[in-house]
């Protein structure tokens, strides 16, 4: 089980930079101002090299929301009671959630994944994928939330939906999340990945009063304590192990898997994102394949993205995650994929150009 | 002639601010923490009251692309030739520019005005509207751009488009430019308009070395000598009528148009935000319809969106004009009025509320 881990991670490659310059000159001929298409030209020049070159296509597009419920929700870290995570699950198999009306609107298809939720095996359902790794984390403000191999369960399984995702001939994929009370492991994972400090980066989540957001911090403090092992190891998927969520081991999993399939994903927010960080430790090559959708009006996030030195594609306040920002910057990505290959060239349309 | 202008202003109401509290209110029932949707609910909310409430639609939405010659370009203030403005209104026509591909994919309806492009009318074509106010303007380097007669036939052209828009049955508007050398027109309007000088917010257009955007700031300082009492008298169509340009002229009307037929309007970039600000002078409540689209990467425009205390809806370097940001900003729009219409709320779900 391991072994197939690591062989795909080893699959992963860097995009050929050197199509760079091919991609820049098809650019710069279109009938345009150099560079004045700004960040949809540059993700138009990810996306041709993430396809190696040609006329790269960012659909159609799939978002995978991914489900899990925490242990670490006894703790008193979330407005909301965790049967919301079920509830949720529920809205999303009929349509009703942000993020059905938001890739509705984009032209994106969805998936559920119920990755970890508590309780038994939902009944079948078209829009859903059964996956459960377990029922719910367990508490990591006492001890790790899973063991490694229920880890590398759920990484297998988020590599499973982007193989599955690419035979179906989706050529981008966006990632999403529910699960009351993530934003906690989320936040643990940042320290022990980037050794940031919990009172530097916990934030409200669902909408805690500033108290509370104090409280969430010192239980993320505990919960590094708790796992302290793992975290001085500095072990990529030990780290993942002891602080992560199923959904979270599922998204990474997921991304390691658009890497290894060369498919650009759309990462959504807060929680995507430590994902991301998880799976670019795992394989730093995924972060050719990665497009940060969003700065999250979630606290810290904004750091975290400095941190990694990546600049998301919008920032609207949002932080509801779910994939709802994953929705809106593929729409990005196919503006900018349509860009490089339906615009006219200044020689086609007969525009002169300034002679340099 | 001017009657008709001032009795379509006198028209213009501000949006009822009573409404704010129940579309807060529904907004706040939907199956999402309350705020999580960030700018998107905020939008929603603006379209809510632009449409006295209701469930406001977005679509169908159009673009009107204006354009125009200026005679300043004999200043040498641009890097492309005159004759791209007409060549690009082709391209246009024959579907190849950014803002075909990008309007295209965003699904929004596209038409292009000749507000005042230099030589003959155009042959008709059905995405074209021939509204020739004059062949090009003169040099505001040395006198007014065009009479008061003709800025008000302008602003009517403007008007007049937005009336029709409405009358076919949509429901938003997003301006948008061509013309080659317009920037300079635009910064020297902000000069006027807001007190900003040359300096500031002179920036390279489509692509001007540093040493030119200097010797372009003085051509923006001798414009704003050579039409010293307009600018100093304060009055908006005075200060319009010299400093302007005719698809500027337009995009102003389009403006008043849209908030006078309760459309929302997403304007543009560097170009369509200067028309807008001469809109405002003339019609401060056209604020309440605006939508600022992007922050342009045109030196000068965060300043100037400062200055009027704007946000816009998103910054993806872009500097293109031609409305390629109003086209991403009405997707975004629609997807505000989606979340509004579209999403269940805790009851219909079944979803538990935090209880506040």
């Amino acid at each position: 089980m391991r072994r197939k881990l690591f062989d795909v991670i080893a699959g992963i490659r860097p995009v050929d930079r050197g199509l760079a310059a091919e991609g820049q000159a098809r650019l710069d001929d279109l009938t345009k101002p150099r560079g004045s298409l700004g960040r949809l030209e540059s993700l138009a020049l990810q996306l041709f090299m993430i396809q190696g070159g040609g006329s790269p296509k960012s659909d159609p597009a799939r978002i995978y929301t991914c489900a899990g419920d925490h242990g670490v929700a006894e703790e008193g870290v979330s407005l909301f009671p965790q049967e919301v995570t079920r509830q949720m699950v529920y809205n999303f198999m009929s349509g009703g959630a942000a993020i059905n009306v938001l890739s509705r609107t984009a032209g994106v298809d969805l998936k559920v994944v119920d990755a970890g939720c508590l309780g038994d095996d939902f009944a079948e359902h078209p829009s859903l994928i059964r996956g459960k790794i377990g029922r719910g984390t367990a508490n990591i403000a006492v001890g790790p939330a899973m063991s490694q191999d229920d880890c590398v369960r759920g990484l297998l399984l988020g590599i499973s939906l982007a193989e599955n995702a690419r035979a179906e001939g989706y050529r981008s994929l966006g990632t999403g999340d529910m699960g009351i009370a993530n934003t906690t492991p989320s936040t643990a994972l940042y320290c022990a990945y980037l050794g940031l400090s919990p009172l530097e980066i916990t934030g409200p989540g669902t909408g805690l009063a500033p108290e509370a957001v104090k409280a969430k911090a010192k239980v993320i403090e505990r919960s590094l304590a708790a796992n302290g092992a793992a975290v001085s190891g500095g072990d990529a998927l030990a780290i993942l192990a002891a602080l992560g969520g199923h959904e979270i081991s599922c998204l990474a999993g997921l991304m390691l898997g658009a890497a290894a399939n060369k498919m650009a994903v759309a990462v959504d927010g807060f929680i995507s994102t430590a994902a991301y960080v998880a799976a670019w430790k795992l394989c730093p090559a995924v972060a050719d394949y990665a497009i940060f959708s969003h700065a999250s009006a979630e606290t810290g996030h904004v750091k975290v993205l400095a941190a990694l030195g990546a600049r998301p594609v919008f920032d609207l306040d949002m932080r509801l995650g779910e994939g709802t920002g994953a929705a809106l910057a593929l729409f990005t990505l196919r503006c900018a994929a349509a860009v490089l290959n339906e615009m006219a060239t200044f020689s086609s349309a007969g525009v002169s150009d300034t002679g340099d």
